[in-house]
């Protein structure tokens, strides 16, 4: 009955590795970027993940909703110093991507399973101030924020509206005789809804409201707003404040509502980097609106390499894994049973599944390489690539969400009941990955963008005018049908010539 | 901030009710199979769901592994009591239909949300009793299990093997010298594993071993093996189990995993309605293997109605409501946002799940009524329904538990983040219905199975032979093709077309 399990790897694991026909090292740098970003990346891999604090004594699925969200704040804690000790071991400075890659993405992941309730600090809440706060709001907030004396988020989403932004109904009144501003939520349907450790974990957050002064709405227009005592952390006057609830999946995120009555912030907590208020309630129109594209389109970038390829090269790996490991029937009498790995069927499930997690991540990589490029067009004031930019980055997000969630499910079925169980790790990673089919843009939403795109481009072509470069197949209209080889090359033309029509 | 949520209906609701163009109480009673069916049902329902002893206090989704557990079985135990109470007042006796009904199924899934522990007691374990004992065996062990005086479940696959059965390792060898058949798990891969209520649950058990008598093994075949004691509860000696863990959905079922060491079991616990063993050890061969397909056959014809159709018609009640309610965007400045049901996009992804609910309910009643007239025959004797009998459910149990699972996401998804919460009781309805991709025959294998069918009746027609009323289609190769007209027949028709080549 003492049957131990092996710590050694498993002999038809080590067998299918051997019959490798490729280099696999070599694949590694150059999904890394090279050897030393390998290194460097397995270095702060081993640093975290060696540290036995955190490890599960008991696995957090068997724990309560409570239970999982405190130790998720815990080792949050634990991460910070860890960080701290990290960044001093190797003598760097602090920096927004080392929080990044520790918190979320894949090492995030092993070390919080189901995310971080600290998250949105860093990804929504310091990146907004950057983008959208005055240097001297810059100056007093990051200042604070950097140093962990005050927690944000970014509320925006309401329980009544996500898509349609102009909808939201958060007020935010100003009242020249005191210069504050004052917050309301009118109606049940304009309450804070999804906000990421909004529930009990921060004290501050970028709350986006209409802007009213002068008698006139002017739209949506981000404040930051007090929330907690910063000392008791009780919920300020006029706060009503909690978490949504359980969820299918980042159950440790703590997801809150936020709910305003009378509540007063200076006139000075707008965000005034962009549009302003001045003292007297004039309001100043923003010199240019695009400017506030930023974060989002960046989050979209993020989420495509970051979540549904990562997310889909670990389900990939898991399930490759187990089909090598996993025998099952009989083909002949008296012979052994077969690598379910050798069977048609499952290849057919974890091939496609493979093939599009590398398609992903190159995908990704060269989206970032756009985004880097129109980024830098855009500090010198050229906004030529962001209609481009815009579409592609709506496009990819929803597809690669979309196609990831999809194969991590083809890949967990493929397990059979090993999948099913939450050590499997699928449940999870599908609980991660189906959440960015919604969050950031709804897809469904996102492809009626890229439609428009594509509309807007063919008027253009009909017109006589030139396309940009990932629609210029549009022009192949009517052109003469080239013979179909089997090669990447035709195979491209073949679909850009059906695009075209 | 007192804010109430209304207790009448929406009104968005009421006005898309009241434009329904036909009437739904007709289609109410025609579902149920009349109007006495309908209040029958109801008349249970409000039985069951007026009793607040039900209602969770806390949702069980805050609570930890064991907490619902623990909830699973109390409410159990006042649901045995509450069926009683409900006989007694009826002047019914005893019937496993309304066991069936009020532990699984829709009502059960809304009073115990992630299914009972108790389960298997009654869809395996009696079954089993009643199809493979004999009639002296059913007498003694019928008697005691109806009673509640033991609590069985059925534990077949094990770590290694689920698909290919014969594959099990888990051997019962006979000692004539004692008449006692001796149980053993040789290796870790021949522990059982799955088996629901076998956890914490059970205290007997219905094993599926590879029996050795005289030197010879004869395959597998079922036995009674009592696992703890009666009294105490506490595991027999040579008994190794427990709880296989925490899962995407059903966690309350407490599968289990067993392992046996020299655990001797008197001979007459291997049930011989069909192949014995005699005192001498003497193996007596079944007189029909076939006799034995009946529980799966019957099981998965059920999960075509009580699972795949069922449960999809909750998701697409859940998400058409939503969508009456949920208003979103502005199509002409100034006007009131309209209901997501209205945008196309939406209906595109609902009434495919709409109309897919209702063709797996219609398909399961048709699968039901094959069921019942291949049975009756089999009563007479008469087996020639059989092999078309077991190909339908193979493939209707794998097309519609796939189908259900698919469209329930694509309704999860049509909701958009209150989809994702548990609350809209998606994610809970998922994870049973893909559990039913998997068990009881995993998908993948069924569709080979049908496939196999197709082949043996494509050949039989090439040899003159006669195909089963569910094939003729195939003897359609090669007739000329017909005028496609607007119809269901001609669309019927085209499909047999494109089927038969």
């Amino acid at each position: 009955m003492n049957v131990k399990i092996p710590s050694t790897v498993n002999v038809d694991l080590a067998n299918e590795r051997k019959k490798c026909t490729f280099n696999p090292v070599e694949l590694t740098y150059f999904l890394d970027g090279g050897e030393e970003k390998t290194r460097e990346r397995r270095e702060l891999e081993t640093f975290f993940l060696s540290d036995s604090q955190f490890l599960d004594k008991i696995p957090t699925d068997y724990l309560s909703h409570k239970e999982k969200y405190q130790i998720a704040v815990k080792k949050s804690c634990m991460l910070f110093r860890k960080i701290k000790e990290y960044q001093e071991k190797k003598g760097t400075g602090t920096s927004v991507a080392l929080f990044s890659s520790v918190l979320g993405g894949m090492l995030g992941s092993a070390l919080i399973k189901d995310s971080t309730p600290f998250s949105l600090h860093y990804v929504m809440f310091l990146p907004t101030i950057l983008g959208q706060a005055s240097e001297e709001q810059q100056y007093h907030w990051l200042t604070r924020a950097w140093n962990f004396e005050i927690l944000g988020t970014y509320a925006q989403t309401e329980l009544g509206h996500g898509t349609f932004i102009r909808g939201l109904e958060t007020e935010a009144r100003y009242d020249p005789s005191k210069e504050e501003f004052i917050l309301n939520s009118p109606t049940l349907t304009s309450f804070k809804w999804w906000p990421g450790g909004l529930g009990q974990t921060c004290n501050y957050a970028v709350v986006v409201a209409q802007l009213y002064t002068q008698g006139k709405c002017h739209g949506i227009h981000p404040f930051i707003v007090q929330l907690r005592d910063e000392e008791t952390h009780m919920p300020l006057p006029g706060i009503s404040i909690g978490e949504i609830g359980s969820k299918l999946g980042m159950n440790t995120v703590n997801n809150g509502y936020l709910g305003f009555k009378n509540v007063r912030i200076p006139r000075n907590n707008m965000l005034m980097k962009n549009a302003q208020v001045l003292k007297d309630g004039t309001y100043v129109k923003s010199k240019n609106d695009k400017l506030t594209y930023g974060t989002m389109i960046f989050v979209r970038v993020s989420l495509v390499k970051n979540v549904a390829a990562a997310f889909l090269s670990k389900a990939v790996t898991i399930a490759t894994r187990y089909s090598a490991v996993r025998r099952q029937s009989e083909m002949k009498p008296g012979e052994r049973e077969p690598q379910i790995l050798d069977y048609k069927t499952q290849q057919y499930k974890l091939f496609p599944a493979i093939a599009t997690s590398y398609a992903l991540r190159f995908s990704a990589d060269w989206l970032w390489d756009i985004y880097n490029s129109v980024n830098a067009d855009l500090e010198k004031g050229n906004m030529g690539g962001l209609p481009e930019l815009h579409a592609m980055s709506c496009c990819l997000k929803a597809v690669s969400t979309s196609d990831s969630a999809t194969f991590i499910e083809v890949c967990r079925r493929s397990c059979g009941g090993h999948g099913y169980m939450n050590s499997s790790n699928f449940p999870n990673t599908y609980g991660m990955v189906t959440a960015a089919e919604t969050y950031e843009g709804e897809n469904t939403v996102l492809y009626l963008q890229t439609a428009r795109f594509l509309i807007k481009a063919w008027n253009q072509l009909k017109s006589g005018g030139l396309l940009s470069s990932t629609v210029t197949y549009l022009g192949k209209i009517g052109a003469p049908k080239s013979q179909y080889v089997h090669s990447l090359d035709s195979l491209l033309q073949a679909y850009q010539q059906v695009a075209a029509g």
